[in-house]
């Protein structure tokens, strides 16, 4: 493998950042020296890492130019306030908070290959994208030979660590309350999300889009090459604690083959395709895997144009973590 | 209103059953004798009713000459070995247990009016739509002066009281179980539903369709007047209680006016449309209300023809029980 090289993953102690740490280790990725790196709060606290306890430092004084690549897993701010310094420092950057606009920060899916890398130059800046979209872009890239997408629908059931550990927190302690009959009371999110879903994630624009819509659109047009491709997004948040449901509408050019869309998802070595009358699951299949889980492949009731499928993944794992790791790998062995 | 008529209630003990009876008594429904009917294992039962408690019997011996009109909640079975012997002795049907093709009782959206009726003799036997069906067609009606629907698109999350009263305690059993770190047995489901989807309910045809969709697509065909419309349809099982959460997307021949759609659900009497920003949730809006609640009104986020909806609806009183009653009240003017 490629030339060992100084890390640095920002955001070290939330859920995507020990993914992170954790898949750098069981994937043997070429690391000289990893740098953790948080808030001043977190900072103090240790991951393991090959065998020793790495500590966590303030982000603050870091100096990035001992690094040649940093993956920002903290909030968008963190990546909008740090992206400047970061790439002055002479450091390559892989953003996970979805803070850089696409232009900036193009978005990369590790599974195409070379073939689907933007141009880049030292130190670079790419945005890995967001969960969802990686899961969805996957499927769909992998369907390339035999759909024609005329438009695109999604919805994205979301697991409630989608806002963090706090989230999950928050789903666990709302839950606790009403099994116990305790008067309940909501904080990360505005209202009842144990035993209730949420048609809406954050706030919408004049539009009454969600930004995390807008931002699935924008990655799933930019990772399928479809620049114009009409894509309509529901994310809404659901009572799960890990991993992301979508529900995937394509509307062909022309009617869909169901065996050709059955064999190419069976061959893609990212993609484990539940076979007809079963279905993949968040929780049952998905979680702690690697892979994307595809099922109920079909066309519509009374549609023979449209596919739909139901897809699973690992939002922290496989959307984000692992996803950067596979962008990073690929980049080193050709930008740096 | 009406001369009082005798009725039947099948099923009564089941949650829509329940519903039934009481919104018979709280909307003043012509009753003169009123009926409660189930298996021999539920008969022995009571309910209230206008103050007094009437005893479940078995439906075996029942004669349903005494009755005008019979409400069948209870199990697809039930209905489709009693309709013959029902309708033979004279008395009307109303099944909400989707048991009956849609030729043998067409499905009746009571918004709609005398306009929607079919032609009907004496005895009638209509279906009341699934629950999903009824929340989206009062809205798609609604719609219908603005939207020149080309293709549907649903994603039902549908509460587990789908399942009825087994499914409801399956979830409360399984959650506890978890939150006490107790191994989990699965019962009514085949796995896991507490903090977790499941994107299939029941069997599938060969085609890959649950039978739940495929009726969906065929009700919202006959309630809108397009029955050549193409529909896909998602139903999926999510862990909430009570209540439903439709995704709509519905592909337009032109453009979306998003002011006129608001103020035509605006205008409905039976939609609450919740104001942009805000959003409607099964259990914080929907559950307990006679109304269909709908917000996140919007046009795709790269669609201008595609109009995208959340719809928050009680599975068990207006999707079901209430819708059947408002049916009765409308049946009865016309043909009983």
């Amino acid at each position: 493998m490629s030339q060992p090289i100084n890390i640095a993953v920002i955001g070290a102690t939330s859920n995507v950042g020990e993914a992170l740490v954790e898949l750098l280790e069981e994937r043997e990725f070429p690391v000289q020296d990893l740098h953790l790196l948080a808030s001043s709060e977190s900072a103090g606290q240790s991951l393991s890492f090959r065998g020793r306890q790495v500590r966590v430092r303030s982000l603050d004084a870091f100096d990035f130019a001992q690094v040649q690549l940093a993956f920002f897993a903290a909030g968008a701010e963190v990546t909008r306030t740090c992206r400047e310094r970061v790439l002055a420092a002479g450091c390559s950057l892989i953003d996970l908070s979805a803070a850089l606009s696409l232009d900036q920060a193009p978005c990369v899916l590790p599974e195409r290959g070379a073939e689907g890398l933007p141009a880049l130059t030292r130190p670079w800046c790419v945005s890995a994208p967001t969960p969802s979209a990686v899961a969805c872009a996957l499927v769909l890239a992998t369907l390339k030979p035999v759909l024609q997408p005329q438009r695109l629908q999604v919805t994205a059931m979301l697991s409630i660590s989608t806002l963090g550990r706090s989230g999950v927190q928050e789903l666990a302690r709302q839950t606790a309350e009403l099994l116990n009959g305790r008067p309940l009371e909501s904080k990360t999110v505005d209202r009842q999300i144990a035993f209730n879903l949420l048609a809406q994630v954050g706030a919408v624009d004049d539009q009454g889009h969600a930004q995390l819509e807008v931002r699935l659109a924008a990655e799933l047009q930019q990772l399928l090459g479809l620049p114009a491709l009409p894509v309509a997004a529901t994310c809404a948040l659901v009572p799960v604690f890990f991993g992301d449901s979508l529900a995937v509408g394509v509307q062909s050019g022309a009617d869909i083959d169901v065996l050709a869309v059955q064999q190419l998802l069976e061959a893609e070595q990212g993609i484990e395709l539940v076979e007809a009358g079963d279905y993949p699951t968040a929780v049952g299949d998905a979680v702690g895997q690697d892979q994307v889980y595809v099922g109920r492949v079909r066309r519509g009731v009374s549609d023979p144009r449209q596919l739909n499928l139901w897809i699973a993944s690992d939002n922290v794992r496989k959307g984000a973590a692992l996803n950067a790791v596979q962008i990073a790998e690929l980049l080193i062995k050709h930008y740096l």
